[in-house]
């Protein structure tokens, strides 16, 4: 008896050349719709998938091949007397191959408008079907959900297509389904405005793999998710370099989200995952002398994200010192001309006009996974609760307002100082508060006087105050909500401070 | 006509109940196998899916339910007079209501001497088959995949099922199918040794609902892997106090996994995911003393995780100083009674006789996600590569040890400063190596003298070597690698420093 090949794809990619190749390996096709006549349109034999069934397509193709006639020829055991007793008595024959790739729920709930009917009637129910029984019987049948696997099928079939290939294709189905409906999952349980259900389910693309992970002796690979609307790496288009590595994508992610908090021009150094050095000006080169300014020693040999395109001047600056890589919008040519003489700088462009896109940060522990909201937390630096006798100057309110934006994303205990729009100190990291106020004070030295502090979460003790002070620091912003809050208000109103609090922390670890 | 429903369920829990209301309700009831003889036995009336089929259940019940009479029953859109005629000339009946429940596959697969075959048989195809189709229809079928579920579906019925509720039903099962083939899909893709393929599924059950994220303003839940087999906080139980934030289980994860690193009976104190105090004894008691003594000041308001059952002695000394959360084995019921005592005091216990198990580590970044294996990476301190012309003595080894052990878990930059068995400085989370060095040998004050010092990356110049022998290290353990490793050997020696490398880094951030 003929070996046959059950072919329903929606994407036609390779189709005639992989359905005239299992021809001349003498399988008999069988096939539906529109991949039926393609393979008819290409002048080879096929089957329709009535003829087998005996049953029409019904309901515009919901349901075709639902049908023990391909169930049974799919999910019968080859070595079971049985099951092919079974076969025989119901005129049933085996299917050895299947090639299904199934409607595209994906690219249908990314269109502008989609309605949830179009979604719903992109669930496709009798692919799966089939691709998950011939994957079950992978034994037995060649499973093939993705075109890019049609040659090297063909190659096994004329050589021998051994349990371990076959094995690897259905695994692959398996993953596929799985992804399938986890993005299905995804589309209603948001519908359904279930934020942490019983079970989570988080589906993601490959981007490339990694040469090794946070270390040389762990493996890693860098995933993207389906239909993420925001500025994100896993989008970005690398222009000049070496690829990017595990440590460079924290990094540069960390640079990235710092720099989207803006939206005058903007630039952003980052180090080990912190900012070290945030300047805003009137235009990007403006930005970028500033975010130097802030640290010119930490910032070597680390990642600058800036909100504009990088211009001449700016890449003249830039190019003065080693930096791992350089992110934004895009660079001019005279811009790329300059940088891509540095062959190692990697140059990365982002697409920065959308807003970030509220989603899951998700954080393993052993055996288990943090799920949370990220943090796209923000206050109204003008309508806040002032402390202390004395109110903010328009300006401090103005350095206020950056430091609150910086020390956000900054590693909790974390406190920056800032004067001028820009950063002077970052403290990160630390076990204690004024440890860290110490840190960024030191950073900032002399011109500390007449700058704001911004803390990530509320003062336990009067103590960083006292720091601030003694540097010459005039205004803070705090989430306030100590217990020992008034200690801090009186040191303030003792040195003259003026004390904003957010009512809102910032912790990040 | 009579409304049909459809119960095909591996798990029996409240079926017979389930199908009594529904024949109250004058539903007629469709069934198979084992389902069906149970509803038969509680003397309810029920079709056979052979009788709506005309069709045998073949191989051992592989090809049941895969017919057109159940699917073009399930996929018919009500409201479409084509279906409708459709059904009408084949004379299929509407299918109202699905109750089904899948194959065991995670529990056969969680059995001990499990077969792939095994694996295979409960991979469940029309099942999800079933589900699924019932759930694509959810606006005219109700479909239940969860026993919990029974008596809320029943209260609908008898009143209305209204759109919101059958959505949220539907919603649930994709939810369920997703994460059926996301584990089918890991257990295959696991046998074929893909550790990074083109799609990433990761799948996990609920622990909890988190009362916050890692701030006030994010929502959170914890989630487990199902059938990890390592110690972990998602198997934990908790005998007293509050529930665990989600900033107490990062905590908590961070102590658990640097005490798993030790057979001897040891303590770890932590405080913002670093561990601050370290200590290894005899018995529990004095290891956590030794950690105590590591740093008295920062262990207060910490997280203390043991490795031994916590006797009547150790907690009377926990109980001495405020603590968020204790994590061991087990306590004795003395050791219990003293410290439920404290009603906020948050106890729990971990089985840690189990190995960590290697598995992946997930990062999120804006719409990406990192994933690499966890760092399991160790390395043998007695057959290390000595760079210095002394070599460590025994005594400096054995504390060397306990160092590195320690600066794996500690945020880079990290140092720790070590000595007779317990930490004595823990330097994390720095932008520069020496700034480490300087927290670290700050903590350990006079006690330096004689103590070695871990650096989790190497020394990219001498400068941490000069501070370590100025406060009295003796030894360093650090990985090597350096371009400026000559210079760093050149100030050991001129110091009588022992140096050994471990040629292993353990970035972590």
């Amino acid at each position: 008896m003929k070996k046959r090949a059950l072919l329903s794809v929606s994407n036609k990619q390779g189709l005639t050349e992989f359905a005239k190749q299992l021809h001349e390996l003498d399988y008999e096709l069988i096939s539906t719709g529109g991949t039926k006549r393609t393979i008819e349109e290409a002048g080879i034999p096929v089957l329709s998938i009535s003829e087998i069934t005996d049953f029409p397509e019904i309901m515009d193709g919901r349901v075709k091949t639902l049908h023990p006639a391909v169930h049974g020829g799919l999910l019968a055991k080859r070595g079971n007397e049985d099951h092919m007793q079974q076969l025989e008595e119901l005129d049933i024959q085996t299917i050895d191959l299947v090639a299904v790739n199934l409607y595209p729920f994906k690219d249908t709930i990314a269109k502008p408008g989609v309605t949830e009917a179009d979604a719903i009637e992109n669930v496709d129910i009798g692919g799966p079907t089939m691709l998950r029984a011939a994957a079950k019987s992978f034994e037995d049948v060649a499973v093939v959900v993705d075109p890019a696997d049609y040659d090297e099928v063909i190659a096994g079939l004329k050589d021998e297509l051994t349990f371990e290939k076959r094995r690897t294709l259905a695994a692959k189905v398996f993953r596929h389904t799985a992804n399938y409906d986890a993005m299905i999952a995804e589309y209603f349980t948001t519908k359904t405005e279930e934020a942490y259900p019983e079970t989570y389910t988080a589906t993601y693309e490959k981007v490339q793999s990694l040469r090794y992970g946070e270390n040389p002796h762990q493996s890693a690979s860098f995933y993207k998710k389906a239909n993420y609307e925001g500025a994100s790496l896993a989008q970005a288009e690398q222009l000049n370099g070496k690829e990017l590595s595990y440590n460079n994508i924290q990094d540069a992610n960390a640079a990235l989200e710092v720099v989207l908090e803006f939206e005058q021009p903007a630039a952003v150094a980052v180090k080990h995952m912190n900012p070290c050095g945030v300047g805003v000006g009137e235009n990007i080169y403006e930005a970028y002398v500033k975010a130097y300014e802030g640290d010119p020693v930490s910032i070597f040999g680390g990642i600058v994200a800036l909100n504009r395109e990088v211009d001449e001047a700016t890449a003249a600056k830039l190019k003065e010192i080693f930096l791992e890589i350089i992110i934004a919008p895009s660079f001019s040519q005279e811009a790329l001309d300059v940088l891509t003489k540095k062959k190692n700088l990697r140059l990365l462009t982002v697409e920065m006009k959308k807003a970030k896109q509220q989603t899951h940060k998700l954080t393993s522990v052993s055996g288990g996974l943090l799920v949370q909201d990220t943090d796209e937390g923000s206050v109204d630096v003008t309508e806040l609760e002032v402390a202390t006798s004395r109110k903010p100057t328009d300006q401090e309110l103005h350095d206020l307002k950056l430091g609150w934006k910086v020390v956000k994303h900054v590693k909790s205990n974390a406190i920056v100082i800032a004067k001028g729009d820009r950063t002077l100190g970052v403290g990160a990291g630390q076990m204690n508060r004024v440890g860290a106020a110490k840190i960024a004070l030191e950073q900032a030295d002399e011109q500390a006087k007449g700058s704001i502090m911004a803390s990530d979460a509320f003062f336990p003790m009067p103590d960083t105050v006292e720091a601030a002070a003694e540097a010459g620091v005039t205004a803070i912003i705090q989430p306030g909500g100590s217990k020992r809050d008034q200690d801090s208000i009186d040191a303030c109103d003792k040195h003259g401070i003026a004390m904003v609090f957010t009512r809102m922390r910032h912790f990040k670890h």
